[in-house]
């Protein structure tokens, strides 16, 4: 009996693998020149990090996260996203000392939600996020906004949109508060359940909910953006005036909110043109969040980030039929004629492979044909072709795939002449 | 109060990141030469997989599994290691019938034990392992171990030593049981309750007890060299010709056994020359395993695999001073004076970042002079400096960090003669 995989996951295959390498490469090639470093944190963490940070209230921590105990009984959770444990981090090893400030980090890793699995929803799925602490600077929001948009244009997505919006700070979100309060309190009967609890708690999550969302009051609801204060306020437009000055085009969406204390001012979301999309248009989110790391136990912190997933990019490069130029193919196939030519084989491959040459050769004893064929089926550039006759004389006969044209080589010029021709030709140094 | 990281787990920081991605490239970079093509499985696995392949009677099944329910019931493990996945995937996948055999793969990524913590050995570590299943030529088992030996050597390791043995097939394996059983049984009640269940569940395994290790019957137990039939034999004098000329040398230890049934044939670990390098002298570990396929319900499939740890790597790599050639320092740093300078900043790193160039600038509101600390404390090449004038003018001071000489260049020019002088100094093209 097969023993399948876990529902709700999935392996990565060759060929899709090369893509996730790519764009791996593309976060990292990024990250080096915005001067954002690499953290990388535990699989899981103590359960009370999320409870605390991404909220006791949410449905993620209520009803999505794999708990367990371990065998010394302590309660952990596999990380349902990568702030937390960023922050965490940050508190543990006091980053707030360290000499670079604003502290820039980014992460590329699994994350894990027990949801129902669908299209671009998996149980295990991967972020990129990056997140910059220290410093409430309009340009870091700019920044870090400039660097996801850089992420989907350099992989290729069109038809992007940033949509922005200000949550205000502490004294611009109580007023938005109460004005939410005193708006939907005179009919809060007519709403869901969670969105009557939600009212003296966190009135602002009920703008988020999905069953009351055609609610006539909804869209009559108060905006934040009436409720900023005049700092709040300049802050939003020294963000937009960095955009305009980067060049990068955006939508206010007062709609667009954060349901956690700790999060203010700047608020982000790249969504995509839907077209053959189904009901993903959201790529991603970001936002400031100055109270998070006193939250989890720091001391008050300015931070800003982001996470994205890889599951959903992929998706959209594909509904747009993107292709990812990544390497494939050979650089030659060893094929051998006879015993002995054989038995040379593994030293050749090595040699080659030992200069930098993506080589491979026959491990089931096919005949000569059988192994051409392997040969094209991998796309091999080059077949390097030794029979006893060559071995003799300490020479391969080298055929390029593309258009049959052969030469013959001694063994010593095998591996230089290859790379010598496969630069010209490829334009890959090896 | 602090919520602290899990024991026996730790955070990976910028600076040490950067290591890793130095180690992991090099991994993709060898298999890319070797021919071996990434496959990423889930973080965990239906706990029965790992009973079945790993073994019941181990310590990793008994003792270190990191094993919980999901909300919906499922029993589901932490993989404690990657072999069993991938073959789990092979099976799922069909991969027996895929065009291009042996398949090839490998593996980089977090494995769980829950052990006692001790320098070299946490709680969560990474792996990297290839797989290469479908062909039971002893090419394959010389590849292999090249590609390992390569992966070490080409980091910089000095004083590697590779050990190698035979465990034989089937046949081979069940006259050496028989007489380790005969060896052993007249004074198992010398050895601990462990040995006494291994005798006739595993009598190979006692071979491995630390507790009974200074017996006597142990140093005169039967090698299992000593059994092995015609076939073993000449399989394993083709791996080592094969070593041999790809110049690897070995030495053969027979005591170098695996416990569980499906492993045959070539076993081989790399060890290190222990110098200050404390209790930690075996790098890694591979074998044949011509039975595992079919234990987890696939066709019977021969195959080889090692597996490596990226910590111990690391321990080793600092124990011999080795230091990784990682890429370090900024491009350039922006430094800004004056209100109109500052606000023109994002700008100026968006086009230089958009160029490949890494820069960054200040977000902390510091004078000049601070600025140009920063800059030399993030190694930037050079500062590139903009005040009221240069902004009127359109042009920036450039200062070159290592000596200190300056030219004033127009920002259309900016980031191509950046480049260009980057290319010239440090040889690397952005």
């Amino acid at each position: 009996m097969n023993i399948t995989i876990p529902r709700g996951t999935q392996d990565i295959l060759p060929g899709e693998s090369a893509k996730w390498q790519y764009i791996e490469a593309k976060a990292h090639d990024l990250c080096r020149r915005y001067n954002y470093q690499e953290i990388r944190t535990p699989i899981f963490e103590q359960t009370e990090l999320f409870s605390r940070s991404v909220g006791d209230t949410t449905d993620i921590v209520q009803k999505e996260m794999y708990t367990f105990e371990d065998r010394g009984g302590r309660n952990l959770t596999l990380r349902p996203e990568g702030t937390a444990s960023t922050v965490r981090s940050f508190v543990d090893e006091k980053m707030h000392g360290w000499a670079n400030q604003p502290v820039k980090l980014y992460y590329i890793g699994p994350m894990f939600r027990y949801e129902r699995p669908q299209s671009g929803r998996m149980r295990q799925f991967v972020q990129f996020g990056v997140e910059a602490m220290g410093s409430a600077d309009p340009a870091v929001d700019a920044e870090v906004i400039g660097l996801a948009m850089d992420f989907y244009k350099e992989l290729g997505l069109k038809g992007l949109k940033l949509v922005i919006n200000s949550l205000g700070d502490k004294e611009s979100r109580t007023a938005h508060r109460n004005a939410l309060v005193n708006h939907f309190k005179p009919r809060i009967g007519e709403f869901c359940s969670d969105c009557q609890e939600r009212l003296e708690k966190n009135p602002l999550r009920i703008l988020d909910c999905k069953q009351d969302a055609e609610h006539e009051l909804m869209a009559s609801a108060p905006s934040i953006l009436d409720y900023l204060n005049a700092e709040s306020r300049q802050y939003f437009e020294d963000v937009k005036t960095f955009l305009t000055a980067m060049d990068i085009p955006y939508e206010v969406d007062p709609g667009l909110v954060r349901g956690l204390d700790y999060y203010n001012n700047t608020a982000f979301e790249i969504m995509i043109d839907g077209e053959g999309f189904g009901a993903i248009t959201t790529l991603m989110g970001g936002g400031r969040y100055n109270g998070l790391v006193e939250e989890i136990g720091g001391p008050e912190t300015p931070g800003i980030g982001f996470a994205l997933s890889i599951e959903r990019l992929l998706m959209a490069l594909d509904s747009q039929g993107v292709t990812l130029p990544v390497e494939t193919g050979l650089d030659a196939y060893l094929v051998t004629m006879g015993d002995e030519a054989k038995k040379a084989g593994p030293r050749i491959l090595h040699e080659l492979r030992a200069a930098g040459l993506s080589v491979d050769g026959d491990y089931m004893g096919k005949k000569m044909k059988a192994q051409m064929k392997s040969a094209s089926r991998q796309n091999a550039a080059y077949a390097v072709i030794l029979g006893e006759e060559e071995l003799a004389k300490g020479t391969a006969v080298v055929k390029k795939m593309a258009d049959g044209t052969q030469e013959e080589w001694t063994l010593e010029e095998l591996a230089a002449n290859l790379k010598k021709h496969l630069e010209k030709e490829k334009g890959v140094s090896r």
